[in-house]
């Protein structure tokens, strides 16, 4: 792993408490304001990561090296972002690990990008298609942030139309239209690969398992994942009063190789 | 990644349907057999991951690829294993990639051990502390059929009695009295490291909860997560009527470095 | 309420714990045999409903007085019936009391037109419409049993083809085809009146949905209701592992009486 | 049920759409103004409930009549309601129906007795307790406005003390220390009567469900019930972003008889 010291133009989560964090950029000079008291960034150069430090207020902050999950919830956003507990549902069912080659569309936010580069690295290979240039722009800032840049291929191609890539471990799909990029990415898969894919609504995965069933795909399962979050205290224990309720459906299925005599898969 | 032909001793996933998948191990001379009659392993041979042949009744089957999430729903079982579900989020909240060393206890059927060495190889390890004898030559079994055992090294130590490793990047719990371990776990960590835990009652997290607080751990999060399959089908989509309705609450939080002026996390 | 002795011929809901309940008709000669022994049913006669008593092995039962919910969930069944967490909401949906005259269709076990007639006794009606002979005297039993049957009118009717009562408070439906029986619910109903729909899939959720639309209905709203066990013990303190996770959708909505220059409702 | 022509003094609910809806007084004389333009309520008088008509700017409101969600949902607050769903599983669970006597504490904003009173109504009776003079009178508005305040009668006592009445057929508990007033519940109910308790947090559960064991109730379950709304539209239906993650637990048993020789009820 990188070294724990903070060095200039890294960044740091600066954490008061579980609800409120910072993510910033350590720069020479620069100072941070918040309502408890102001922080000079550059006093942090050389410190370990995870070091506890005081405000100008005397209130107490660390300054935590962020993690994967603090990229994607600090992510610069253009769009709706894929949440961590859907990114790690999506990684799992991908199967994808260090060196695997995994397409992605869209690339949004470039939040799933980050993790599926962080995940892949540093001898795999993340191609992800976008087709709005602001979003691609954004998306390589957040990847850039995090180092991650090398292992991704930000590509503006049409994925209803095609896919470049052949032989990938795995097609990852967050967009409109899941379905109609189904019959490229069993062209893009190596056999047995996986496919997964994430959508908000009913319809859109109806026609995306239609599509996996007309495609030759097997082992096709739907899910949805809701997390809630607990208030913890002696005494006063019980879930947040809030909670997000949907975010979305993932579905996943794995490539079958073509035979003469097949029998289709029956809906689950 | 690995070539794509199946291979003597290489474990395939045979895929009747969503619902009937068998984990076996290809052997000359070997034959399954099911209900909808037998297969002759060995004839997989040489064929590639993904391919759809018939069994003896004319049953197409799809021999794939395993995938982590497939070696953990396969695991021999001496105990109740980790979900795919929450072992996504714990990898996820872990922060770890390649190259990460991470310690594990206890070791259990092997399921979390075999996504944390999945997810840090080829140069991480993972260092997962068992105290039943029994349970670690089952691990070792299920290990061994994921190709992982290089990345994992299996401790028979008390972990309630203190960790051996330091300056790892991750701490994974998942025991019966995790709070016991939250001391021993700060001195395991590098600064900045994260902790988490996986405990099914309330009680436990509380006093997790609080050891954690007490040992200037900081970000301090207790989620759970319920997953529910969808049943797909035009003009008859609906969720499951059954699901698992819980298997256990996730704690995760960062290691701070001590300060002489501190000032606690408020419970979140 | 009625005398709390136990006669001849009651009902009597025996209780040895919370998961083994058994509901019984109180007989003189009668014996219920269970694997903690038998009990004599006629020894309770005279007792009061609430009375521990021990069985034949020594065990202690309760002999309680059966609650609609218990009614409910006993009920004789020919097919599904419908759960106490959905009746519960679907009578508070439908704002009935006692007083109040609703049509409902199927009426299936009857499990639901209990509920109502608990409800809107002594004054109130529930006008039921069953097309399967076999499920109607089968609910006609669980009618008996209550002692509701004097509030319920079982009618033969097919419902998609038209309501007789006019001027009702509530219309309820729990069958296939939801969506054709709306026009005549809005004939039936009087203006203000509501109408609530509980149905399995999204596809019949949203036809229904269209249908109130095109039909007048206002103040629109689906939900659906999970309902999680508690296993609740000091110290062991967790939800249940299983649950169930699906069982349908509710939707209700409100007649507007119709105006020349009418806006149609927007979907919620 | 009550004439449903709209009169002087009688509460209409203005519908927009489902998620605009106001609770008001019809009064002459009195305008109603909304982004929408403005409504003379006294145009209402004479009009039947459920009339759609027109602002002064030609959007279209429907006047319902309030159903008792309506009264719920909109009642005047001091402190947290109770939600519908809850308030219908409490309702489902307490066993009572029209003619019943319930005891109920604390009395709050008075939605829970507004249901009570609704339910036990025309020969029941609500003795609902409640030590803040402020929120009683509160209540009491409330319990006006829905013409239910001749079936209720507002305590000021101290339920921790004791109870009253005697042979109840059911005590609801709704505050922050259910498990002191247990045994009192258990004087004041009918033998084989229902006790049911709403509390948010896990430690209140525990204690409740100890009290419970300690005095011989019998048939203890606690649930939790999570309601979720769906967003149904053709082609983009699926559930709402948000929702309400938790409200409380709820927790109900039934009273034995205490004999000699009991066997304590073990835990759910």
């Amino acid at each position: 792993m990188a070294s724990q010291k903070i060095g200039e133009c890294d960044y740091v989560l600066l954490c008061l408490d579980t609800r409120r964090t910072y993510m910033l950029k350590v720069e020479t000079g620069k100072t941070f304001h918040t309502h408890k008291g102001y922080v000079k960034l550059d006093e942090l150069i050389g410190k370990e990561f995870g070091v506890a430090f005081q405000s100008s207020l005397g209130i107490v902050f660390t300054a935590l090296k962020p993690t994967l999950e603090d990229y994607i919830m600090k992510s610069s956003r253009k769009t709706q972002i894929t949440y961590p507990k859907d990114i790690a549902l999506i990684v799992m069912f991908s199967g994808i690990g260090s060196g695997s080659r995994v397409v992605e569309s869209g690339t949004g936010t470039g939040a799933l990008t980050t993790a599926l580069a962080h995940y892949v690295k540093p001898e795999g290979r993340v191609y992800t298609y976008e087709l709005r240039e602001e979003f691609q722009k954004n998306a390589e800032k957040n990847l850039k942030r995090t180092n991650l840049l090398d292992y991704v291929e930000l590509k503006s191609g049409d994925v209803t139309a095609g896919i470049e890539e052949r032989e990938v471990d795995a097609v990852v799909l967050d967009l409109a239209v899941p379905w109609l990029v189904v019959p490229h990415a069993y062209e893009a898969l190596k056999p047995s690969g996986t496919i997964v894919s994430f959508s908000p609504t009913i319809d859109q995965v109806v026609k995306t398992v239609e599509a996996l069933q007309e495609n030759n795909f097997v082992f096709i399962e739907t899910i949805e994942c809701m997390m809630r979050a607990m208030q913890v205290a002696r005494g006063k224990t019980r879930p947040h009063t809030m909670m997000t309720g949907h975010t979305g459906y993932i579905t996943h299925a794995r490539k079958a190789v073509k035979t003469r005599q097949e029998t289709p898969e029956k809906p689950a």
